[in-house]
């Protein structure tokens, strides 16, 4: 048995996977392509993807048939077991010499493959339980009163559209829609002149329940096959004035853009923290969402950062501009395992590969706000870039660079990769 | 060639064809099996349904590989001209005496057999297009100003739960979830008090668009495959506690139900009418909402009832309750290629078999009231029933019925089919 401790001193014989975000202790899974070739299930490790198709004589002949999709629901399906003997397995064969000549030419290039969505999304939906970007959007709306009365009972979420979710890459075209001036009669259609990202993680469903059947809190945890960055880009000039009374629709679904890989709890587990102490004053989660062991261990240490870069930029062979770094647990009010018991409390049925966003996660400094609306307070206090130009909102050319990853002394560092979008014109 | 007029002198060898909700002018496709067997595809003639896939030899072979699907996303795909053509043959061949014997066989009661939902829903999104249910729930928060100053401009709507669409039979299990009394300092976790139905129009999406293309207006109707019936459930105490800022979510998403039958454009256009004209003072429809030819023949004549039967009534024999009856197209704001239209207007990419609800569809009449929320105004008025029982909000067993037709001097009666669920204990 392969020690699943995250153990530093544990390498690979993949020399690349030593000091980047894809040690042996990762093993995230991810979908792939060569080529004009098909799709198929990878693991990252070190600057290479491993192909599991073409490893398959050393892996569990049960497992062929899901590991041999072109998409991963199959597999996460079957739950943290699974997922736990795949990674013992792959750790064997990617640390023992042994194992090397079989294994090794399976390799390919990160740089040389295009990665796709790692799952069919049947249901894409997304909560809100990064409480200080709720409390600075409400304070745009209720100064004195920011945050609404519902907001620390229950982990705020609604449904987004699955269809137009996509993997790291996809061009952002700006959207067109209606937006009312403050000043004007009436709104116009057209482009969306408030374009705006927000920083979100993305939480995958791998096995699901079934319609009726809630999912209680202690066994939540187990249904989460993984993580991943994700960017729910927003136009909030549409946003402003559609989304009274059932919510936002039109101003978020053009586009959600993810990470390719599935970063897996068990990678993650050096990196939980006791949930942050709620304020003196406010509520104990009611008992459906209580659970001492998420208590002690739901919060995610995960470092977050969003760079941008203009075209001016890249053309000047600028650095990106870093538009915010922060930690995932000092932004989260609610955790994954509160988020999937809450979304499954009335019996709604999650479904593996599913996403779940967790809500944009700005912390409570001015350096740590995961969306423009918020950094440039609604427009009012432009970003300044090194290249002259200044930023409210997002204009054509525009890169967005979500990364995560998690580090601590002694630890080996896990990386989630990039979320990657470049705004072009709509026509 | 056949006529597609919807002559009512046009017969099917069918004799239960004749008078019933199913002649050969109607020809809903949906999804049905027998036993075990596995789902295939059929059309709605008289008592029966016409197993497609058992008449295939009599059917264009290019069409074989969709029609023999276990949902007819393939199917609806292929756009208006496909749909057209399989109505031309269908009536050919089941009004054709020379056809009978070939066909007749293929012939199953649809009392025999198992609906199932006609497609795979990728993403389904409600609308709110019924004014009279908007203005009478606004009523409710804010009596003098019910409707938003959007909602004259924008054909409001928001995303559902594709998972928990199920087709007419599906048991409605009563959701637990958050629910606040007015006078109560915080929120309790229990079964729902409040349960409701909300009689609503579903569209079926045939041809999508790509991501980033918007669908012209004077294109949307061609995108739209049928209609069918649809129940939004909701619990009113949970919705009335979470949604704000961003929506109902677990309010809904416990349960949709739709009736089986995919009812066609081709079927309804008899019954095709002028979206009503605005109230004096209403903004005319921005440029991208507007076409002459929708004005003109944008609205539907389908007639829509709403029937309740509790446990009590169904042990005494007693009739069921009608709730309500009107039209939809004096219920709607927005015509369905409106709602097409605006879904697609900022990009996002609706695909086949994509399902739309309309909203709830209450007339200005207090006969034609779409949901308990309005009926008993909130629960303040109770409606009585024959039973002695009264009803504010659905209890266990309560059978909710939808059905809706279209019928004129002349022309011959189109049939919906029924939408129906009964409340069940949560536990």
């Amino acid at each position: 048995m392969i020690d699943e401790s995250n153990d530093s001193a544990f390498k690979s014989w993949c020399e690349s996977a030593q000091g980047g975000g894809f040690p042996i202790q990762n093993l995230p899974l991810g979908i792939f392509s060569v080529g004009e070739r098909r799709r198929r299930a990878g693991v990252a490790i070190g600057d290479f993807v491993l192909d599991l198709a073409g490893i398959s004589d050393v892996l569990d002949e049960d497992w062929r048939a899901d590991l041999s999709q072109p998409v991963l629901n199959g597999w996460l399906a079957r739950g943290p077991d699974a997922q736990r003997a795949l990674r013992e397995r792959l750790q064997e064969l990617l640390s023992d010499e042994k194992y090397r000549d079989e294994v090794e030419p399976q390799l390919v290039g990160q740089s040389e493959v295009r990665f796709h969505l790692p799952c069919f999304v049947g249901d894409y939906s997304d909560f809100y339980v990064g409480i200080h970007h709720a409390t600075n959007v409400g304070k745009q709306f209720r100064p004195d009163n920011p945050l609404l009365p519902n907001y620390k009972y229950v982990p705020i979420g609604y449904h987004g559209r699955a269809s137009s979710v996509r993997a790291s890459g996809e061009p952002v075209i700006r959207p067109n829609g209606q937006r009312k001036a403050a000043d004007a009669d009436a709104p116009e259609y057209g482009p969306s002149r408030r374009l705006d990202y927000e920083l979100e993680l993305g939480i995958w469903i791998g096995h699901g329940n079934d319609l009726g059947c809630s999912i209680p809190i202690g066994e939540a945890a187990d249904h989460i096959a993984g993580y991943c960055l994700l960017n729910d880009w927003s136009a909030r000039d549409i946003q402003a004035w559609e989304y009274q009374p059932l919510g936002p629709f039109l101003a978020k679904n053009f586009l959600t853009s993810v990470s390719p890989w599935v970063v897996t709890p068990q990678a993650l587990s050096p990196f939980r923290k006791a949930m942050p102490s709620r304020p003196s004053g406010d509520p104990q989660p009611l008992p459906y969402l209580s659970d001492a062991e998420d208590q002690k261990t739901g919060a995610l240490a995960i470092l977050l950062e969003v760079t941008l870069t203009t075209d001016k930029m890249r053309q000047a062979g600028l650095a990106p501009h870093i538009l915010s770094r922060g930690s995932a647990d000092a932004a989260m009010y609610w955790s994954a395992a509160q988020i999937v018991a809450h979304h499954s409390s009335n019996g709604c049925n999650l479904q593996p590969g599913d996403l779940i966003g967790t809500g944009t996660l700005s912390t409570d400094s001015a350096g740590g706000l995961g969306s423009l609306l918020e950094i440039s307070h609604g427009g009012k206090q432009p970003v300044q870039l090194a290249s002259g130009e200044a930023r409210s909102f997002l204009e054509d050319g525009d890169e967005i660079t979500l990364k995560a990853w998690c580090e601590r002394d002694g630890v080996v560092r896990i990386g989630f990769g990039e979320c990657v979008g470049r705004v072009v014109s709509s026509s």
